[in-house]
């Protein structure tokens, strides 16, 4: 953390402990990118015939480790993973695109493999350069003390304003042969949707090819990161990469080539209950969060224009500060349903805080009571269900955090 | 104002005194409809012949009110407005219709007209209903006071959260004849652009079609109250409706039928020149403001997508903190332009904190020094100047307050 802010309501009571996977070493160093006294480098080795997968942001401005990321995904092969947190290497240039290739360099002779099998993220302060030496001699140190049990502190080291770290495991049959997923996760701030994502970093032993893990990331990713928003800021950096060693093909997991695949199924489902798992913990992990808002929408014209209208309402300011002040504002809701552009029928929306129905056609429920509305807005979790009145099939739920004294302290100071 | 909110930093030292427009009679009074001691009510009256133009809030939860002038835009005659504060009796229904309907009854009958040529507009709360009975009796006594002078009281009987009244004039020759444009406006939270505005009124006296009035607040509405942000959030509400009573025919003034005569040219550059005013003074008046940040876009593919890249920033949560907190953080602009989804070219782009030259070329400027960007953020109006780097011609200015503490006190517990 830039500063030591109050850990989220929602953080977990305690840590989840991942599982091992069979030949996947990590290691974390204190390499004083920005921060002193906390681990800021994570490097992760994987073992040859390791395939990798993921989605980026579509930021037009996207950072350099994203641009070098976007490249290798083309082969899908890789044999390591660089993260650090404290600089995002983001608007930095040619020489953004030189430390990229150094640090893929200093990796590379760590892991004894090519530069282009060398993954790199960056999280952090935007357009500061970030200085490659920092990795010099620190990643060949790392590669020779990385073992396989060291998940918590891999996603302790890529923390920025995060107040709790982010991870999370499945398991899954591929041809009744056990395969484990796990994942971890950073981001806090400048998290928006309709972007891959802030980092988040999965971890098979399944044997999967790159270009099916790429399309399963494609199509997890909409109900699950890109349905989440703190700030509505889609940040410059957003990676979420999968990398499957293959490992356990040795143990008569059947190869997965095809998105069609029948076995694909099962190992598809247990992703995307990672995914959703990991987006949770960072929106739950939102700057200044005081109450986690779930918003459903139903009854709009098609999927797509039910998750614009979810988020229109999750990056309201004005709903996001009626959630913190515990206020059962909805008229602030058939405001953020107007200007999200998508269709809807005012005269027959219906809008329910949690059970409670409060509005429908068009108009305040006659038996709608404020003090039940009043109450249940003390909740941390406050569910609300919209109906666009479409008569549409459309439906989508986003989740946001609130908008608090907590996260414009922050925000007003987090460089300094 | 709801509650004593802090005056906004860029309140003007004394409330200007518009000039008296002839035929024109003001009356305000307190209706009691949120507020207690202080007046919530405006009826003003305009003489036979009056023209109205305007244009309304795209919201697809527009209030009963914005439908009504919508309707009676089609005719835009004009013998009366009523505005009332404290309730915005929007997404109320069939209840909402009828108390417009109303409405214009107890006005057409104060006014000696048809109810057709009343406009209403509302602003406050939404989804409570609001009682008609409230103006019974009430607007039939106020015309009975009316009187021409009564511009302030005016302009301070529509404010919500507005922390001071917002008036201009401006004069312009037709035909050698001087004519008076006089406006008020509201609008403190809530304050999005892409649509009308909030609420803003323009009386003149020059002789002017309907249909001229429209086109020309459609033209200009887009470099004034659509490039201008609080929240980013959309009313319900927002309304700019133009009334030209004429009178001006009487002292010579040519009359203008089409946009195109040669006549037009003059009103409409006083037309901008006062919505550009109405529209600085409202962002002036942000829900808890304390920098104005003025983005100046070029460089971009075409104007819209200078000011999309402006509203991005403008609206950018990180944006409007760090110029809250004084810090010169240009990595967050940087993110604003690329989830824009407009057009950027990454890698020229170059941005300025007023005359300082910070980034060029896709990266910070060795000469920047930050210690120069620190004290430019001191400065409670700041330039912001983007290079978006595509060669296009295209550029845009845009008008945003900052996020701060205020804005969620004054947020949290508005309602309340």
């Amino acid at each position: 953390m830039a500063k030591n802010h109050k850990v989220s309501p929602f953080a977990p009571g305690e840590t989840v402990e991942l599982p091992l996977i069979n030949g996947v070493r990590i290691a974390v160093a204190e390499a004083g990118i920005k921060y002193a006294n906390r681990t800021d480098v994570l490097l992760m080795l994987f073992p040859e015939g390791t395939q990798a997968g993921g989605v980026l942001t579509r930021s037009k401005t996207s950072s350099a480790p994203v641009d070098w990321c976007r490249e290798q995904l083309q082969h899908g092969s890789a044999r390591a993973l660089v993260v650090n947190s404290g600089n995002a290497n983001a608007f930095t240039g040619w020489r953004g695109r030189e430390t990229v290739e150094a640090t893929a360099a200093f990796a590379a002779e760590a892991a004894g493999c090519d530069p282009e099998r060398v993954f790199i993220a960056s999280t952090g302060v935007i357009g500061e350069p970030l200085d490659a030496s920092k990795f010099d001699g620190v990643l060949k140190e790392m590669s020779s003390r990385a073992q396989e049990d060291l998940w918590t502190a891999a996603a302790k080291a890529i923390m920025t304003t995060d107040t709790f770290p982010k991870l999370a495991s499945r398991r899954a049959l591929i041809g009744n042969v056990p395969v484990t997923l796990n994942g971890i996760a950073k981001g806090s701030g400048m998290i928006a949707p309709d972007m891959a994502t802030m980092l988040a970093f999965i971890v098979t032993d399944a044997p999967i090819e790159s270009h099916v893990l790429t399309r399963l990331c494609q199509r997890h990713v909409k109900p699950t990161f890109n349905a989440i928003t703190v700030d509505g800021d889609t940040s410059t950096s957003d990676t979420l990469l999968i990398f499957a060693t293959g490992e356990a093909a040795a143990r008569g997991a059947p190869k997965i080539a095809c998105l069609d695949d029948p076995e694909a199924a099962a190992f598809s489902a247990a992703l995307l209950g990672l995914m959703h798992d990991l987006s949770m913990q960072v929106v739950k992990d939102g700057e200044g969060i005081t109450k986690l808002m779930t918003i459903h929408v139903e009854g709009a014209e098609t999927g797509e224009a039910a998750r614009v209208i979810g988020l229109a309402i999750g990056n309201s300011p004005l709903v996001k500060t009626a959630a913190a002040g515990e206020d059962a504002n909805w008229g602030r809701i058939v405001a953020a349903i107007g200007k999200s552009g998508e269709a809807a029928n005012r005269d027959r929306l219906s809008i329910w805080f949690g059970d409670i129905l409060v509005a429908k056609e068009g108009m305040r429920n006659p038996d709608y009571q404020e003090t039940l509305g009043a109450a249940y807005m003390k909740n941390a979790e406050i569910e609300i269900r919209v109906d666009a009145g479409t008569g549409g099939p459309g439906r989508a739920t986003v989740w946001a955090s609130d908008l608090t004294h907590g996260y414009i302290d922050i925000n007003a100071d987090y460089r300094s």
